[in-house]
């Protein structure tokens, strides 16, 4: 059919480039708002990499500026160890082209497309070039770079090259052009915020658009930058081994096995030949395919340890996430777990988790939901995500929260996975594969932590049902007390401060007996307070004991204050002499709390 | 600082081939038991696609073979047009090479990558080099390449090539052998399935280790291959103008807008150049950027109609989706929508979608959600699919479906996206983007839908609520009757003839009055209904009126048999001679629904 040869001309290569032109919401430029948030999320990430790994303390300045109705020019800066000028075509100027892709550690970003997306992006939409300057040493100039990309070649097309002064003595800043709006501000701002939170190292500030928000640092030492490590046997592929052996063909067997590979010494070398009844000793130059086969079998079922994720991973720790989950939120409750390292296919991973409960939280809405990936924040696609997805696999009801998919009311989840090669659904790094060991072992956390909330819920509800039944008696005992003075022939008996009792409240009483007033103030709350206690008459009191923090006349009426601590449970007196009436008032203590009772009047 | 140089040498690029290798889950190889899955959707997607290009009926053979415990080859075979020899290795053996990806046009594949997937998984797995058979001609031979990819560089690497004699006179078949499991069988069958439902002219027999399948065609009637159009003016944006300006330098500004974007004419294309301030008839390499810039958005401000989208699309049609749905289900209710076509940043789409009632459905269930994309099911990910998100968002409560996130009970939603570029959320083509111009399109077809249904569920309800009324009279009734007997002393009379009436059944009446049978039948349904009638006596009725179908003897007794139709309400009567008495029996008629009632006995 001449057909066949009526496609065969069609045929041709695409470039990774066009490939990410046409499919730009791959990569988060879906939407002109988000554009700018993944620019700077790619920016960001690429800054804090840097600085980790020159062992700095990264110092990032974001700007966003409007230049027209709907162009907005993108700067990130940082002070990072800069980039020799000619790497800066190519790492800005070419889709896959990186440092960090065939690195087994833990970094932000691996793939080496995000900020030349960006860059792809600009010249998409505006045609502006990217503007990249970058100085790598006090003692030598900056270089400052116009870059676009040639589309179809992917590869950089520099517009012009020069060197500059510049005010960082390293660092390098980026700036990008291109169509986008500012409708999504507010999370970017978010953005900036969570980033700091899980990388408490580092001092972000940021110009929107004029207006300056900074995140400053909390710690003042670097996080240590992960190490890469050779791949684990377990994790290793046919294909992939194959690739590893032609690559060294003179070695022999045990050296290629214990050089090459994570947790293998010359131990677990011959095992792994005897196994694969092959000699340690002979070239692999020499190995046949079926040979190869046997080696690799070999070399997954052999005993050794899981890789040593603590060199190669930077966990965020429990500390930490607590704090700064309670300084966002205040909250009532809250626990988080740092899970021990596990492993899918090869990779390992640490799973962290963390619940918070009430404080500023909204009762009414569902969990808010914090998802991290090595220390960067997921903001878009929850739907697709293996976290939001475990979340919901959980039943909370167990843990008397209400669930209809997600839980709701006031609690909010956090979760983070740190691992040498996050499974992310797109490039665009939105959401987490659903990869069974890592579901498993977020559920895992997470149960863990919802039993520790069950226990405060119901400590928590145990107070509350005592305090109903407080309440109960409480509407009672007027009566009683009535009926009884009807009985008794004798006016009721004044029964607050029973109440006060009963409901944990601050009962404060005046009352002038035989030319002395008596004050005396209750605390039956079950905290110490710290209150001011105001008391107003004519009497001048000098004689006041103890002495009133200061007394001043006002008209022909005197205002006294005391200040006392009051520990739970305490009382605390004062007296004058002196022929009342007058009243009293409490301060620190809220109104609903308080029973002012002055006798005489 | 050196870090910059030691950062500098880990810098280089990464062959797409890499990328994907790493990163396999993103084409949907994230697990051994999807692999199978992905890998006969991508070769089936091309089958399909190249027989719609040829024009011819696809008749395509999916096989699935155990070569060990965890080892499966999977082959797919068509009757398409075949391939070129010198096409095959780019083809099969290279990421991003296809002849679609720049055609604005309706394909299952686009982007060159799934098939050359599911080739590097098989070598990443087992090594084993792809086999794939292709013939272009009756005339000529077929050709056998064996080929794997060179990773590093993303190019075909032939192992071996021959010419063979193929049954079939034109076609393609492809051979790939990976670790795999069959778990997802199920799936597998389900994917044939839904596949078939939507490609009415395919057959497609699948042997899945043995068991043979068969989804016949059921129209034959090839269906009409989209046709590629321009990119549209609206949908243009300012990279691709500069690099479609760049590349025609030579020709004028009037003649480059007519020749180059659909539904520009001479008219408009002076329109254009008029907002523009251009001059039609200079030559476009003469323009400046600023002339670029305004020619742009002159192009889109410009009012021209949307893409021809019956060109260049091919949505299934309402027709067709209720007719296979129901089939499928048989369904109590069952609508359709095919919608106008419509438009996102440039890119004409058509949204259908159905809903199906009652039927197989299970009550119990949540929402049965069909999801396609240019005829494609998509199997995966629906949590991050704008589909299920906007069936999420729809408030089903308003047409009486429970809905807690999801519609839940007997009900089943189809929704089809079809678009020169479906926006998929990443290349292992699961789910479709959040792009608010779908969304829309989806939401207004099922809230149309959704009103249907509300009207037919409403009186159904009606319905219901009346045969409940009944059925708590008929309760009360017999009562009635035996207190009236007693009042009257006389047995109570036989109700069920009016319990009959009231509760819409069937009653059968046989009585003997001096010497003449009265058969009397009357249908208190809804429906008219072909019944069966049987009269078992002694008696040889040969004057019988009606005469019976048949008659006979058995021992001592006759079986009569009447055929009658009998209308909703209507009533059937039969007699002759006879001292009784027998019987009656009907056929055609659910047991719960006839009373028969024998009144000689």
């Amino acid at each position: 059919m001449e057909i066949a040869e009526e496609l065969a001309r069609k045929q041709r290569s695409i470039s990774v480039a066009e490939f990410f032109e046409k499919n730009k919401h791959l990569l988060g430029f879906d939407s002109p708002t988000r554009g700018i948030i993944t620019t700077v999320k790619e920016a960001v990430d690429n800054a804090l990499d840097a600085c980790e790994e020159a062992g700095v303390l990264p110092d990032i300045f974001v700007q966003v500026r409007k230049i027209s109705d709907d162009v907005f020019r993108i700067g990130v800066e940082d002070n990072g160890p800069g980039i020799v000028p000619e790497q800066i075509p190519p790492v800005f100027g070419k889709l896959l082209y990186g440092s960090r892709f065939h690195q087994i550690k833990q970094s932000r970003g691996q793939q080496g497309i995000g900020i030349s997306a960006a860059i792809l992006y600009a010249q998409l939409t505006t045609g502006m070039p990217a503007v990249i300057i970058s100085r790598t040493d006090a003692r030598k100039k900056a270089h400052r770079f116009e870059l676009m990309i040639k589309t179809e070649a992917n590869e950089p097309d520099v517009r012009s090259r020069q060197q500059v002064d510049w005010d960082r003595p390293h660092g390098t800043r980026v700036e990008i052009e291109f169509k986008s709006t500012l409708a999504a501000k507010k999370r970017l701002l978010e953005y900036l915020r969570y980033t700091s939170v899980v990388n408490p190292h580092a001092r972000i500030t940021a110009d929107i658009d004029g207006e300056i928000s900074t995140f400053e640092r909390v710690s003042a030492e670097a996080i240590p930058c992960p190490k890469a490590i050779q791949p684990h046997p377990h994790g290793i592929e046919l294909g992939t081994l194959k690739r590893m052996l032609s690559a060294q063909e003179s070695m022999t067997l045990e050296v290629f096995l214990v050089e090459n590979f994570s947790r293998v010494g010359k131990q677990v070398a011959r095992e792994i030949c005897e196994k694969a009844r092959l000699s340690g000793e002979q070239k692999i130059s020499m190995l046949q395919p079926a040979d190869q086969k046997r080696l690799l079998s070999a070399m997954q079922s052999v005993q050794i340890p899981a890789p040593p994720a603590s060199v190669c991973l930077s966990p965020i720790g429990e500390d930490l996430i607590r704090r700064s989950m309670d300084k966002e939120f205040s909250l009532d409750f809250v626990a988080a777990r740092t899970r021990p390292s596990s492993v899918y296919s090869g990779h390992p991973f640490v799973v962290e988790a963390a619940i918070g409960y009430g404080g500023k939280l909204n009762a009414d809405d569902k969990a808010l939901i914090l998802r991290f990936a090595n220390r960067v924040p997921l903001l878009y696609q929850p739907g697709a995500c293996a976290i939001t997805n475990t979340i919901a696999g959980v039943n909370w009801k167990l843990y008397n929260i209400s669930q209809q998919t997600l839980p709701a009311g006031p609690i909010i989840i956090l979760v983070h996975v740190a691992s040498t090669n996050v499974p992310f659904t797109s490039e665009s790094k939105d959401a987490i594969a659903s990869i069974p060991e890592i579901e498993r072992e977020i559920g895992l956390g997470l149960k863990d932590l919802g039993r520790e909330l069950k226990l405060f819920l119901s400590r928590r509800d145990k107070k509350r049902v005592a305090d109903d039944r407080a309440r109960a008696i409480c509407a009672v005992i007027p009566e009683i007390a009535i009926k009884v003075g009807e009985i008794v022939e004798k006016p009721a008996p004044d029964t607050q401060a029973i109440e006060g009792k009963i409901m944990r409240k601050v009962i404060a009483k005046r009352r002038t007996v035989n030319g002395t007033v008596q004050i005396e103030v209750n605390n039956y709350t079950s905290q110490p307070l710290s209150l001011k206690i105001y008391d107003f008459s004519p009497d001048a009191a000098t004689d006041a004991l103890p002495k009133p923090a200061f007394s001043e006349k006002s008209g022909d009426e005197y205002t006294r204050v005391w200040n006392c601590e009051l520990a739970a449970g305490g009382t605390w007196t004062a007296r004058y002499g002196g022929r009342g009436p007058g009243h009293l008032d409490l301060q620190g203590i809220e109104e609903k709390q308080k029973v002012v009772m002055d006798l005489d009047v």
